[in-house]
């Protein structure tokens, strides 16, 4: 399988409120199959931020890990983060969900002082650092920024978003529906996704305008 | 909303070992949209049989609960099963995963002598009686043959299941990917999905063709 047609896709979790949102996880693996491109999902080996009961938003008190949960919307098919090397795929792209801002870097809770895993860093300054393309739906630019210091990138039309993006060292710009936006200096394609009030027909058309511009810029 | 224009989806968890197959469901939900549907979100209120770690297949000792789980595919947008009311809709479809046959019946340990949730059969057997249809994706068509014994259905072609429903007093068409089955009697339709060896685009189109007969029954 040659890296050229073979795209990373990093999940954080499974479940919008404490994990990958599911919708967007899904629809990147479906466009990138229809793009006739290959995927390998990754997550990191560790212990989720929070678990939260998706009918009510309320924080439990269990345990899950980020890795064993992404491997639901994988069906088993995955692999650990600190596995993934830059040379066998051609980009990489992040699903959204609140695991991104709780799971890879604490943006959450911290904004734009927050911390990154350590692994999800290393990835992203080595596609950077590479030429690859980067591929950030929902609230994952916040992230890609916030390694990179730098990027032209949408998260939607949220304020506090867009000024933390701005504090980071980014520059944002508002999208609607099914918008991205494209960074050609540093590689990266963006679209607002769930950040914005969306239909799931939205996001299936949103993500894969992401998908073709990120293919599109692997070549 | 109305109801002619409604479809229930019943979900049995969040994830193909224990719980609703996550991309039939995604697919399930965009494939109504797409077709100018709405949908309401079930799943019943009750523990799961198993949890499995999607990584390695093993069983865990954790306890989960098949509404909690499923709201998120549904991004919390869910109601329990028992608030579902045959007459807010036009057709009901059961996603596949190993859930349906662990969670909403116990077919995975019993086979043809499985039981079944009380609000699980009293779904089905009201959907039947008033002559609306039922889709049943994967492992579902059992499920739905177990509840009403009678339905020409398909899995697939998997022997031992297909023998299991002939058992249950149903009747068994082997099919290949994306195709479906329909039993205009009973208006059931059927498709096989992930009981074969499938691509997601595969999935998306099985479910598009499944979606669009359901529908077609219901007019």
């Amino acid at each position: 399988m040659s890296a050229q047609k073979n795209i990373a896709v990093v999940l954080s979790g499974c479940g919008v409120y404490d994990g990958a949102e599911i919708h967007e996880s899904v629809f990147t693996l479906y466009a990138i199959e229809q793009l006739g491109y290959n995927y390998q999902i990754y997550a990191p080996d560790i212990t989720q931020a929070q678990v939260i009961n998706h009918t009510n938003g309320n924080q439990t008190n269990e345990s899950r890990n980020v890795l064993i949960e992404s491997a639901r919307i994988a069906r088993g098919n995955i692999k650990p983060l600190n596995e993934l090397k830059c040379d066998d795929h051609s980009a990489i792209i992040f699903p959204g969900g609140f695991g991104v801002a709780k799971n890879l870097c604490s943006f959450a809770i911290d904004g734009s002082n927050c911390s990154v895993n350590k692994d999800v860093e290393t990835v992203i300054k080595t596609f950077h650092k590479s030429n690859k393309p980067i591929g950030a739906m929902c609230i994952s630019p916040a992230l890609i920024v916030r390694v990179l210091n730098t990027g032209e990138v949408t998260i939607g039309d949220d304020t506090s978003t867009a000024t933390a993006i701005v504090k980071m060292g980014g520059k944002h710009a508002n999208t609607n529906h099914e918008q991205i936006v494209i960074d050609n200096i540093n590689k990266l394609v963006s679209t607002p996704c769930y950040m914005l009030n969306a239909t799931i027909s939205q996001i299936a058309n949103g993500t894969m305008n992401l998908v073709k511009a990120v293919i599109k810029l692997s070549n």
